[in-house]
């Protein structure tokens, strides 16, 4: 594939006939996704070293699992494909291990609440080796036998990498598209690139970050349908604008539920916003009702103005989807103290009498 | 009890001792509350007919269905109170019916949304008469047999009252201080009444309604909490102001999780606002995923400026806390077409990957 940007033209390979021809275009829409990211280390393509990227690779672990002899699985990566994961195999019956370079497990979440989501892995049985870094694969026969990190060998029979992407921009560069945030290709609020009838969408486009102002990358399905959305508009004559994206995302491991929103502590750092912060325990539930767990909200807001700039959730059934709070509170631009009064539902069965939300924003206030 | 402003002084009498004494204050908190609708009608102060409006009458209640004999329970009124009660009746095995002057339960919603809960009410075994009203209660011995409506008379062994409240303003009226929407104590926004050195907080206070841009009264534990907090911040010298409610309110009527937030057709119709709206099916959960469930989410947007109006949802488990996102949206006085590109939280456990409140309103956004 390649793209003639001044003639409006892409040539086009054929793969089952393997011929190729240059076909003109109005306007040409790259929505080439992300790749994930795979180590080029000793024994790196040694059988049964899988990632997971497609509905197909998904299918091909399980296919793997279900055939049965499998006793050991290591995980390396611990993000939100490395965690799901981890439950995966915990769940078909092997010990697991997984192999994370950060101090703690999903390194979107500051470090205390990430040590939340550790200890509810180690919780299940999951063996965790935190800041050690994977330097290479042990292999017999093509086959992977074990994880070598820069501590010890993990004996493996399956090993899964959740290592994160990268926008796939190799043809967008190729044409001269300028590229942004993580080498994604940079578009305007229409989701038009640089290039004249050249339009992006999805993981390999760039968005832009609400709370930070500046461009973001973010590889995540519901991102890339609202770009998908917004650019089918405009290119077939509408008009329709993506104004950003806030950062939120939510998970699951086992029975503990995640969320965040917004940004955290290390990207704050980088970005020399000062903040200030409150981590608060409550219940997901008024405390007597049957069914009330533990939920833990950390709230952050900006120093002085009082602005909100993020907030982590870790708990029980109940307190994942209680982020869309937050992150509609963080496009509204509110400050800690205007969330304080927010009219949000309430009764036994759903909530304490003040969410725990508003009770960590209450908490983030008293500070300013 | 007797207020005296211009001394700052109450007669307070003790109720033990039996005599009264004028104590003088610097500033006053009036909390009196609510007081229960009950109707003076021809049998009404028969035993078994009950009001739920403390702790020991719920407990009283309990007791009496405890002792057993009890077969058919009649519960008047289609409110919040109403359906719990009728939900914790069928759960003591009685026959329940209910009886409400509307079209269908649940006031608080649209007919269309309101009608769903009917249905849901029908399922558990409810039998319900509708459109119908309450005009005396049949007694023998002094003890309720039947309850009479304009249209019938339903035998009942226990008959529960359900017929909202009203705010408890005699003592705040006779002191002079001005009353406002329902008779509730008129407040400015850090809780003072209109007499120097007076404030009033709870049931028995108004609130203004950031949608309406009205005074307005809502008797719900929240507000009354938050209302607390303010005056006492106020009332101890230091500085905070309740801006006001958009009216959001949830409950769980046995399966069924129900909400609404901002205004409904009757109160925008009275108001004279026109409106659009639409009515979505979805999922609480990615389709393919274990215990994924119906939700109905109806958006309501003004007419030509497409600024977000309130919204009802009626759902299975998941379904309620979604009206928080409705909620925050109308604190931020966002349009229908700004809330299409939220960036709320998605995973299969958790939601379809557009969430059902987002897709109501850009179905709503559609007819702009």
């Amino acid at each position: 594939m390649e793209i003639d940007a001044a003639q409006r033209k892409v040539l086009v390979r054929d793969l089952q006939r393997g011929d190729s021809a240059w076909e003109s275009y109005d306007q040409l829409l790259i929505a080439t996704g992300a790749v994930p990211l795979c180590p080029d280390l000793p024994g790196s393509d040694a059988v049964d070293i899988c990632g997971v990227n497609t509905l197909e690779s998904g299918l091909e672990i399980r296919r793997r699992l279900d055939r049965g002899g499998m006793k050991k699985g290591v995980v390396v990566g611990g993000g939100y494909i490395g965690l799901e994961m981890a439950e995966a195999l915990v769940r078909h019956g092997l010990e697991v291990s997984l192999v994370n370079r950060a101090p703690q497990v999903m390194g979107t979440l500051d470090h205390d609440m990430g040590a939340l989501v550790s200890q509810a892995l180690r919780d299940v049985g999951v063996s965790l080796y935190l800041e050690e870094t994977l330097t290479a694969f042990e292999t017999r026969a093509g086959k992977v036998t074990g994880v070598v990190t820069d501590r010890r060998t993990l004996p493996a029979d399956i090993v899964i990498l959740g290592l994160g992407v990268r926008p796939n921009t190799a043809l967008a560069a190729s044409a001269g598209i300028p590229l942004g945030d993580k080498g994604s290709i940079r578009v305007n609020e229409r989701m038009q690139t640089g290039v004249a009838g050249i339009w992006a969408a999805g993981d390999c486009a760039e968005s832009f970050h609400l709370v930070s102002r500046r461009p973001f990358h973010i590889a995540l399905g519901t991102v890339a349908n609202r770009h998908g959305r917004v650019a089918g508009i405009n290119l077939g004559g509408g008009y329709a604008t993506f104004p950003g994206v806030v950062g939120t995302a939510v998970t699951k491991i086992c029975q503990m539920e995640v969320a965040r929103t917004g940004l955290q502590e290390e990207e704050l750092r980088e970005l020399g916003i000062e903040w200030i912060s409150a981590v608060i325990k409550s219940r997901t539930r008024a405390g007597y009702f049957p069914g009330a767990g533990e939920i833990t909200v950390k709230v952050l807001a900006e120093r002085g103005s009082g602005r909100l700039l993020g907030g982590q959730i870790v708990g029980m059934e109940g307190s994942a989807k209680r982020i869309d709070t937050l992150a509609t509170a963080l496009h509204a631009g509110f400050t800690v103290e205007e969330m304080i009064n927010l009219d949000l539902g309430y009764a036994p069965p759903f909530s304490p009498v003040w969410d725990p939300v508003v009770i960590a924003a209450r908490e983030v206030a008293k500070e300013l």
